[in-house]
């Protein structure tokens, strides 16, 4: 087991790979990375906003890692993110928590991999082209045209992300998808500890890594066993309870975290309506969140408090990024 | 019972109103109209189109009410198709197949109720952000933002159409429409008589009937009880059989007519394409379809067809148009 000091050395020479992060971002953001040692990030740049507004998205991401280029470096690959370690900066795997951004167009997913767009959730909370979202009152199931979504994903490197999904089209997609190439729950918590229609319950948990696919654990009071009053101990708890379903290789960290933005705040509340202007989703947003994992900047806490639950070297290394690099290897290709 | 020249003075001094028209759409199809003594058609004019492609579908049509304006006159209310039926023109009723239009946007429904768009099918086949077309695998029912969509369509006085719509999307939102607002099949068999996906079975013609809705008998060979074999006569006793579940007051004409487009026909691929271009949804473009009520010049057929059944007078100016104009009279207000 090792000790305090041990376990901050630990991490320092550890990938660490958070699975999602929709944080305001900025050069605040991109210094607190830098501050937390966190190696690569998968950043939201893309939720409700349609074609024009993805590219826009994607045109400001590029400019700030010209103009950022001491702390950040796009990823397009694992390589691109082990190689971001060496130079002591963090890679940015851009990401969309929705398809919104294809519109109707398969084709779009092509462009949109090419700018880097590598990891992409088939729907945000409710119904569109492909699937539904957690919170429809009926679940769709993957659709026909979900299905030649999740074909040409796989076709082009696109990790699929069903964190938000609802729980028939994440059953739907997880059957579904080619051999090989199996989706992930990039943040969520597990059913198992609190049940919430926003969490995974095991079935669907041991289903995903029956297939090889992933299991990035969020930090969301609210959906956590003991509510607001969840520690980082207990995020650690939840670790190893999905570890206990998905095995040790298949899980790692997605914290969600919304560093920088307000609560409640304009682009809260965006999330939170349908199509980012219709009717409101969930109660968040006025409800009070804690997020037990902390500030960006003291990320090293969580490799603190896994060796405190007596986790050896190589299970902190693993779940820290060495599993989310490998998963994202066999989806991404060289 | 009235004879041949009766039925056909009957014709000539009734409203007809088809209640769905995707013709290739000319001065061809005007003069035949005119021909074939129609009052008024409900013109498809956006199917898998996004905003920009519905808006140049609109032009166009604006267009063409210059242009052919000894033929045909837009209608935004019934009164405008009473008005066509003196002046000897045909009213169009522009309308959609599908809300792919509105894109994500409920604002947009406004613009193109302003515009003229005054009925709209709720999807087309597939799934959209509203509700599951009749070839899904899975029915999402009516999603949430679909609830959204039907209470502005109701509010802006446009009609719903769930012709293509599935079975629970079709439920639900005749269970959700605001009452004295309901929505109708355009363009159906029933399923009674064929069963088919894409035919409406007893139970849900006899709910959209219970809350004032209405049905409109499309003639599609393959989908009818004799297949290709079928004859006008045939298609009249469809509409008997129709009358038999919802009344005399609330079944008509909705006949589908494709007159102008080749089979199979770029466009009809195009249609039968999820999206206009992704996977093909039935076998149909490259099978034999009949069409029973034949030319749309030789309509008045359809009013001697009517009087060889025995219908009296009464029966038959409802069901060739006043029946349609009671209920859009609802629906479109003044």
């Amino acid at each position: 087991m090792p000790t305090e000091t041990e376990a901050l050395d630990i991490y320092k020479s550890s990938i660490h790979f958070d699975g999602l992060n929709i944080a305001n971002f900025s050069r605040e953001i991109f210094e607190a990375w830098h501050a937390g040692g966190i190696t690569g990030v998968s950043c939201t740049c893309g939720l409700w906003e349609g074609l024009r507004g993805s590219l826009a998205n994607v045109v400001q991401w590029k400019e700030w890692f010209e103009e950022h280029s001491d702390l950040i470096v796009q990823a397009h690959t694992v390589a691109d993110i082990r190689r971001a370690k060496e130079s002591g900066r963090t890679a940015v795997l851009l990401s969309w928590q929705n398809t919104a951004g294809i519109e109707d167009q398969l084709s779009y997913l092509r462009v949109f991999r090419d700018l880097g767009v590598r990891k992409m959730q088939l729907t945000y909370n409710t119904q569109n082209y492909s699937g539904a979202g957690y919170t429809e009152l009926r679940d769709s199931g993957l659709t026909g045209f979900g299905r030649e979504v999740v074909d040409e994903m796989a076709k082009l490197g696109i990790v699929c992300d069903l964190s938000h999904v609802g729980p028939q089209t994440s059953e739907d997609v997880i059957n579904y998808a080619p051999e090989g190439k199996p989706p992930c729950f990039s943040h969520v918590l597990p059913g198992g500890l609190k049940e919430h229609p926003r969490n995974k319950d095991d079935r669907l948990i041991k289903f995903i890594a029956s297939k090889g696919g992933f299991i990035g654990l969020s930090q969301f009071g609210p959906h956590m066993a003991k509510g607001n009053d969840s520690t980082i101990d207990d995020y650690v708890d939840a670790l190893d309870y999905v570890i206990g379903l998905a095995g040790e290789d298949l899980v790692g960290i997605g914290s969600d975290a919304s560093e920088g933005h307000g609560r409640p705040s304009d682009f809260m509340a965006w999330c939170n309506k349908d199509k980012g202007y219709a009717r409101q989703l969930t109660p968040w947003g006025s409800q009070k969140v804690v997020k037990p994992l902390g500030p960006l900047a003291d990320r090293a806490q969580l490799a603190v408090a896994m060796a405190r639950k007596g986790w050896s070297e190589d299970k902190m290394r693993k779940v820290l990024g060495e599993n989310w690099l490998k998963y994202l290897e066999r989806i991404l290709g060289e």
